[in-house]
Order: C-alpha cells, then sequence, then structure tokens
C-alpha cells in the first residue's frame, strides 16, 4: 500500500484483466443459456445490493463473483444470436478490444491538441466509410465536409436541426432565441428522436409536421409539398426536412432523390437518418436505397447498431462543415491553443453538443480492419438473405402473413387472428426466454418484428425461433 | 471461417485480449517516458495512415503494432501523473474493467426492459453518492429526486436548462416553441457550456446575464440580485441560474447558499456545476464549499474528471425526477412494454436527450467497490494536500506568485514579468515534454494553472514540475 496507495498496480491489472477477459469469453461461449429477455421482477436487482457502499475496498473476485450471480439475472441479452428485438445492438470481439484500448489510453480529444492522433484517426476512419458505402465526396474531410461520431442518431438529430436553425435565421437564432414560425417536416414513422430535438432545440412541437406515408410507410411527398405551401401562405418559414433511411417501426425508406429536391427548392435543410440501414451500404446493390444521398445536408448512421461495434458509435457527417462549426464552436481563453489558432485543425468539441469526448474512433478502426471491406459485406448479406429465408417461411404459412415486403432485414409479421392474440403470442415466446422479439403498430394494427441482425445469428437460430413461435400459436390456441 | 465467417472466436478473443491487457500494463509502466503533450505536427498522424480501407481483414498484432508507432507519438497522456493540464480525467484499472465488463454485455439500457440490471444499478449506485458525498436525501431515488448517469457536463447542464424552460412555461415550450422573454444567470466565469446550452435551447445569448465576480472569481450577489430586478421591470422572465461550485478557470466558488435563496425568492431553477470539484465532497471536511446544496434542483459532478472512472460519467441529480421525465419522455409504439406501462420502474431514457444508453454505472460500481470510501478519500486528501505543498513553493520565490489562493487541487500562479514571459514559458516547459500544464485569463492577465488530481500523480512529480519550471523561467530570462 505504501507506494501506491489504494490503487490497482499494473501487475494486479495484468492479472485481475485476463481473468476479466476470460469471464467475457465464458460469456458468450454460455450466451445461448440464459433467458435472452431478463427475468427479473421491477426492484428485484435493486434489493439485491447492500443499501450502503463499502468504508474499505473490496477484491475484484467479489465484484465478478456479483456480476456473475446478481447483475447477470437482470441482463437482456443483446448480444444472444436470439435477440431479435428493436434492432441489433451489436459488439465484436474487436470492437471490445478497440474500446479497451481506448479505455486505456484515457484520452480526454476534445480538442486537436489534447490528444491529435483521437481526431485525426477520427477524420481519417470517416473518410474512408465515405468510400466505403459509395456517399457523395462532398461528405470527406478532404472536401467541404467531414464526418464526426456522436454518441446516438439523437444526438445526430439534434445537432442537424440547431445547425439548420442557424442556417435559416442566418446565425442569428443562438444570440437572439429561436424565432417562433420555423417549420420542419418528418412523416407519420420518423423515429422519435425528431420530435425530442425539435423540443429540445425550442422549435416545439406545434412547428413539427407529420407527413402520411404510402403503403409501404414511405414519406408521401405529393403531401409533403402541399404541407410546405399552406404552411408558407401562413407564414411559415419550413427550415429542415428529415428522410428516414429505415424507420424504426417497419424499416421504411423514404424516397431520398425526391425529398432531397424538395429540400433544395424550399431551401430546407436535409437531414437523412440511416441509424441502422446505413450499414447496408456497405454493399453496392443495395446503394440504389439511398439514391439522391447527393442531396444531402446531413446524413447518420450507427456502427453500433448493425455493423460490430459497441456501444456508443453514431457516425454524422455534413456536406458543409463551416455551418456545423459556426454554430456549436465556442472558444473560451484556458481552451486556446496553437493548433487550434492556425485553423489547420479540427476540434471535434465544435461538431457536437458536448465539449468532452472519448476516443471512439479506434474500436470502429479495429472493426474495419478486423473484418476488411469483404468481411464487412459478407456478414450483412448474410443477415438480409436469413430474413428473405424468414419472410419466405411465414408466407408459406396460412394462419401468419407478411404485413410488409422486408427490404432488408427487419420482418414485420403478424399472426392473422386479433391484436390481443399476436401480443398473447409474443409474450409467451419472449417469457421462454428462448428467443425475444418485439411488436410495433402499423395501420393501427398489432404487428410482429424479427429484427435480424445480431453479430452471431445464423440460420438455425431463426429456424428454431419460427419453430417457437409457430409452436406457441397453436398452443395458445387450443386454450 | 465455415463457422462463424469472419468473426474473432472466443478463443482467439482469450488470446489477443489477453495480449491487449498486457500493452495496456506495459503502457502505464512506462508512461513517464512518453512526451506528455503530443509533439506531432498538425497532419503528421493523418498522413501515416492508408488513404483506404483494407479489403480483407487484418491481424490484430498489425492493428496493435499501427497502435504503439503510428496512434502512439499523437497521443497527450492524459494519465501520465505528470499530466497538470485543464482538469483531470482520470482512468483506474478498477474503471478500465468495469468498462470492458460492460463492452462484453453490450447491452443497450435506454429503458428498464432493455436491461433491468442497467437500470436499477446506476439508481442504485447514485443512491450510494449522495450519501456519500452529503448530498440532501430528496436527490435520491428513494425521495422525490434521483440521479442518472450523463455523458459530460455540459449535457447535464443542457438538461436543466430544458428542464427549468418546461417548468416555467408550464410545460408549454416543449409544444410551441421557446418564448422570447426568458432570461438565465451565470457569473462570466462559468464555464462555457451553459452559453452553448443557452444556445441549443433556443433561449439565445442575448438572454444570457453574465454577472460580475468578486476578487476571489466568484459570482457577487448583489450584482445578481439586482440584474433580477431590471429584467424583471423590462418584463424579462428570469428562470435559470447556475451557480459554479469550482469554475473552469481558477477553481472559484460561488456563493451556493446566497444565490439559493435568490433562486427560490425569484422562481428560478437551481443548478450546481460541481463538474471536477464535486469529486472532493466525499471528504467532510471540504463540504462546506457547499453549504446551501439543498436548495438545489440539480447537481452535477463527473467522476470522469477527479475520481477515478473513466469517461464518459458525469452524474446529474434532480431534486424532483417529475418535472425531468415529463420534459423528456416520449413513448412511441415499438418501445411500449409492461414494466413502463406498471410505473414501477425507471426510464433512463426519460431523464436525458439520447434514448440509447450504455451500461455505465458498472465502472462507477467498480471504482467505488475496490477504492472503498476510505481509499477514494484519501487520493482527493492527498492531491489537496500536494496542491498546498506546491502553493506553499510558488509563495517562497520571489519571481513568482499565486494569483489566487487555491481552495482544492488547482493552483493558479504567474511569473511576475509580463504575460507574454508567462506564456513562453509554459510553452517552453510543455514543449519539454516533461510535464503539460496550461493557461487561463484572470482579470486580464495570464495565469498559469497546475491542475494536481492525476490518479498517479505524487509528490515527486510536482517536485520536479516545480523545479523544471523555475529553471526553464532562469534560462528565458538569461537569452
Amino acid at each position: 500500500m505504501e507506494k501506491t496507495g489504494y490503487h490497482m498496480t499494473p501487475e494486479q491489472f495484468r492479472e485481475e484483466g485476463k481473468k476479466v477477459i476470460d469471464w467475457i469469453a465464458d460469456y458468450y461461449e454460455n450466451i445461448e443459456k440464459y433467458p435472452v429477455l431478463s427475468q427479473v421482477k421491477p426492484g428485484e436487482i435493486k434489493a439485491s445490493l447492500p443499501t450502503n457502499p463499502p468504508q474499505k475496498g473490496e477484491s475484484l473476485d467479489e465484484m465478478m463473483n456479483d456480476v456473475t450471480n446478481k447483475i447477470m439475472p437482470g441482463i437482456t441479452h443483446w448480444q444472444s444470436p436470439n435477440f431479435y428485438a428493436y434492432f441489433p445492438a451489436n459488439t465484436s470481439f474487436p470492437a471490445i478490444l478497440g474500446d479497451l484500448v481506448s479505455s486505456g489510453f484515457g484520452v480526454q480529444g476534445m480538442i486537436w491538441a489534447t490528444s491529435p492522433a483521437a481526431t485525426e484517426l477520427e477524420t481519417k476512419v470517416l473518410d474512408w466509410l465515405v468510400g466505403m458505402m459509395g456517399m457523395p465526396e462532398k461528405f470527406k474531410s478532404t472536401s467541404t465536409g467531414g464526418g464526426v461520431i456522436q454518441d446516438t442518431a439523437s444526438t445526430s438529430a439534434l445537432t442537424a436541426i440547431i445547425t439548420a436553425r442557424e442556417r435559416v435565421t442566418k446565425f442569428e437564432s443562438n444570440k437572439k432565441g429561436n424565432p417562433q414560425k420555423l417549420v420542419a417536416y418528418i412523416s407519420t414513422q420518423t423515429h422519435s428522436s425528431i420530435e425530442k430535438a425539435v423540443k429540445i432545440a425550442g422549435i416545439g412541437t406545434d412547428n413539427l409536421r407529420l407527413i402520411d406515408v404510402d403503403d409501404k410507410f414511405a414519406m408521401r411527398t405529393d403531401l409533403l409539398k402541399k404541407q410546405i405551401e399552406k404552411d408558407k401562405k401562413e407564414e411559415y418559414t419550413p427550415f429542415f426536412i428529415c428522410a428516414a433511411l429505415g424507420t424504426t417501426s417497419s424499416n421504411a425508406i423514404d424516397p431520398i432523390k425526391e425529398i432531397g429536391e424538395i429540400c433544395k427548392t424550399e431551401n430546407c435543410w436535409f437531414h437523412i437518418d440511416a441509424a441502422m440501414s446505413g450499414t447496408a451500404m456497405l454493399c453496392p446493390e443495395f446503394r440504389h436505397f439511398q439514391n439522391g444521398v447527393e442531396l444531402a445536408d446531413s446524413y447518420c448512421f450507427n456502427p453500433h447498431k448493425w455493423m460490430f461495434t459497441n456501444f456508443d458509435c453514431d457516425v454524422f457527417w455534413v456536406a458543409n462543415r463551416e455551418e456545423l462549426i459556426n454554430t456549436f464552436s465556442i472558444l473560451p481563453e484556458y481552451l486556446r491553443n496553437k493548433a487550434t489558432e492556425s485553423g489547420e485543425v479540427f476540434d471535434y468539441r465544435d461538431w457536437h453538443i458536448q465539449l468532452g469526448r472519448r476516443f471512439r474512433s479506434l474500436k470502429l478502426w479495429f472493426v474495419i480492419r478486423h473484418y476488411g471491406v469483404e468481411g464487412l459485406q459478407h456478414h450483412i448479406r448474410e443477415h438480409v438473405s436469413l430474413a428473405k429465408k424468414f419472410t419466405g417461411w411465414v408466407n408459406q404459412t396460412k394462419d401468419f402473413e407478411i404485413f410488409v415486403d422486408p427490404p432488408l432485414n427487419l420482418v414485420c409479421f403478424r399472426h392473422k387472428s386479433s391484436d390481443d392474440f399476436n401480443m398473447k403470442l409474443m409474450n409467451a415466446v419472449n417469457e421462454t426466454g428462448k428467443a425475444y422479439f418485439t411488436h410495433t403498430k402499423l395501420n393501427g394494427k398489432i404487428v410482429l418484428r424479427m429484427s435480424i441482425g445480431q453479430t452471431n445469428t445464423k440460420e438455425k437460430h431463426i429456424k428454431t425461433t419460427w419453430d417457437l413461435i409457430q409452436e406457441t400459436a397453436e398452443k395458445l390456441h387450443l386454450k
């Protein structure tokens, strides 16, 4: 204790760290033995933990025992190959190791000077991704734009809305507050994060227009145009339109090109939210879905969803970084430094809401290098083809139906009986612990969602799950 | 390749993971050999990396070699015991391991149901901290309030401002947009994050009042009262006041109790930003600095600064969680579930801006359990006592002066000659690579900052650095 006080020494870390590595490897080898959806009741985990913190330090063995015995029952296993709920939140071993190196460095990458590598690796990797996804050159740092890692697509949406608000007010709303007659447009199916961002930015949900969708749940641009005309007549100023490249509910894909053209005509900021489905753009055969992307002012997708990179890692690109930086830049004296003043570097604190930032590009770099472009493409194609298979199986039955044809990896289906039956079926399957999937509501009907994209999901998993769903439906019918 | 495609297997992870653990231990054993402030030029790291991503996967050895050879030169070593710049951004081995377990689980804790343990451990650990820091009971989840981990103090400030805006507008500004006559108050020394938050929230910097400070750089409440009177006469509505428990520039401590009382009288939201110095509240002898904390509506501090917990980990407490939840809650169909509808659980997505969230309480839990309350207190006291020692040394010289008496661990000093000389001195010391410290401006003068709080800083480090500063000053004088 003399030399280091209460700190763990590097020697102890070598020993304890290797135990944790083994613990994680064991976890993945046994992950299918756990119930996918945690079976605990509200308050159960909390009640198992002591009311007061320890006065004296405890050993890592004690902590890891508690992780195994007290925490594990409260884990819903997002990394289980039988996890089909919500959306994938994938990790992978290379991502875990990249993130571990980042924890080890413990650098604070708020500005270039506080760790040049953290800034420059991020810029480079996000430029790589522009090419990997067939995105327009303007999103590269070597052109007028550039990318930055944000925590979530919610934050990217907020960042886009604030920048759009600034652009349309000629950089006055940061100073005077938000003017009252700005309006934003999304479809009725767009993710709730836009609504949240509109509230935060002081725009107000009264000024958010929800445009109705077609039979594939994609935004109807004829109605969008009409609404804009109406708003302009009433002296509102349209300033922001968000298109979804894959809605959360049903993976619907808005008509990017048509919306982009309306944005140009109406002088609106065009943001594309490709949170999950953006990853599919790694494969050229899926890029037709983002036809028109060259019209976007900003674009985000989450490698922390489908691209095997652990949370948090949302990629946000802008076509014109000057607007973004002018919106978020603040330079107090204690952050002044030569590199910043030279203008030769990016200070990423000026690209987002937070000041502090972790070295997140390391894990993304590790993932891209481990898999290579071909490995990433392989696994994305595999998931899309599994979703097609699952769709085929559903179509072969008489009791179930596909609700909307899946463009990629999300299958929306339902039992042909009542909403109530579908909810019962879902809960019954989830309670077995063998699989976990969730529901949504489309056209007023309960629809079941199989989100097929977990890192380790293979055909045998979706086959077993499909059998389980069918068997459970039969049992429930007999009751 | 047959069984797992391109994925790394658990067996490979065991092997590679242990190598990474050793690599990190080696890094800490050798950390004092690296120049603390990275010496690279803008663009140097980027130029060392390939223009295109690899088509085929690469080995982890190749990546780790690149980390050592290409990334390391661009690292500014925040974990070096000779890092005295900005503020500490500490990690510790228990934190790294807790975060590693979190990466392994890879759970998305957006709502209770998506991993009950992630929510309940967070609630429990943040309740522990209320007791550990002598905070009022109302901040506990078992009372009317509760805590949530945010990424940064910037985000906590924004969250507080939005909730305050909603409260004062009776929950109308989320709907109608921000009304134009709300005003917020901070001191001239308050962190730039409040200015940024005021912009984002659509309040506008014209509506942010900067109150002048006393000779210790703390907010003058007589001037605060005067400004509020003036604003009310002009039909502005005061709605938010932020007090700093330790400003970034000089660690000045605003008069918490007096400001709190003004907030009550004027019906303003009272937010306390204790980003770095909050950690000192673990020691009862420093709690007089937050006398009046029971008047606060919200409070934040960053275990990722001084409490040995790696980024990101900001703790944000509110006294009344209903107001917070009413401000941020959104419930789309695809997130509906039984636990949420029962009202028995917290869904932390409703406590902040983002939807997605990482299992961050694990690392905080590991830190508290590893050190125990007494270990944490030991190291905080050690840092404060080192700052006192350093202050004593400065006071003994005739060429240097203490600019403001340090309340805790940040020493603000300067060479008695010109501003220009102080900047030259700082740059010359930093360029040696042996230590890294930064500057600020106080009363129009350049002041040097020694932030003493890095996990591994001991007396020998500050002694060597002080000798280096003095020798460098002498050499510069002789030129």
